[in-house]
């Protein structure tokens, strides 16, 4: 099924093909709320089912930040040849984890953090609303 | 000058070099707080001189949480490869484009919408700070 706006040249891409998106990729945006104002960082992260799971460096804003707090997870990627354009964004919750087995159980999904081995905190983000949508540049579409 | 951080494998990205690399791509990531929760959206954006231009649809959700409120900006490029990643991160403040001598101005800036020719509001982005982060992963790294 291709749901299409005939208005925008946008295409919503559906959860199953939202969720394969995010496992194809490694690299997303994280944004929380600090004080009031946005804050957003590009994570390395992995998919555990339809849990999103990344490590932190304990003590920084971002860590506390992440302790429970209302989180927007972003991913995307651009053709400018072509111009088309997708992105998927998952809204949720965050958590800590702080229990052995899950910690073991991420451990296991082979993460390798890029920047340093201080990343002591695993964060994982429940899903609530997972959503995509892809465009087409205007002068391209075939619908 | 190039400042590294021996325990994160994280350089620290000059102010310069940010504003260059926010000229070097059109692509990027907006985050804002709506009724306390982080929303973040990629959008197809242009710089004149600091501020960050792009445009809206109007009655949008987001639309609406840009007039005014604070908001950051994100971009961002990895490759996988040799392992390296850059980020870029402005906070700062967006606001409407009222005035029509600014929407001719950011007009001429030759900024295409990729998915709709309905977005007709142009939002402004007012950076309050610029900061950018090389990482190199932690193998690799000549410091």
């Amino acid at each position: 099924m291709r749901i299409i706006d005939d208005r925008t040249g946008i295409d919503v891409i559906e959860r199953d093909e939202c969720l394969q998106l995010l496992r194809s990729t490694d690299i997303g945006r994280i944004a929380v709320v600090d004080s009031g104002h946005p804050v957003i960082l590009p994570v390395n992260y992995a998919l555990d089912g339809e849990l999103i799971v990344f490590r932190t460096a304990e003590g920084t804003k971002l860590d506390a930040a992440l302790h429970g707090g209302p989180v927007a997870f972003e991913i995307d990627d651009a053709d400018r040849h072509t111009r088309t354009a997708w992105s998927v964004v998952v809204t949720g919750w965050s958590r800590l984890v702080t229990t052995p087995s899950q910690t073991e159980r991420f451990e296991a999904l082979g993460l390798r953090p890029w920047s340093s081995n201080q990343k002591d905190n695993w964060i994982v983000v429940h899903p609530e609303r997972i959503s995509g949508r892809r465009i087409v540049a205007l002068d391209d579409r075939r619908s």
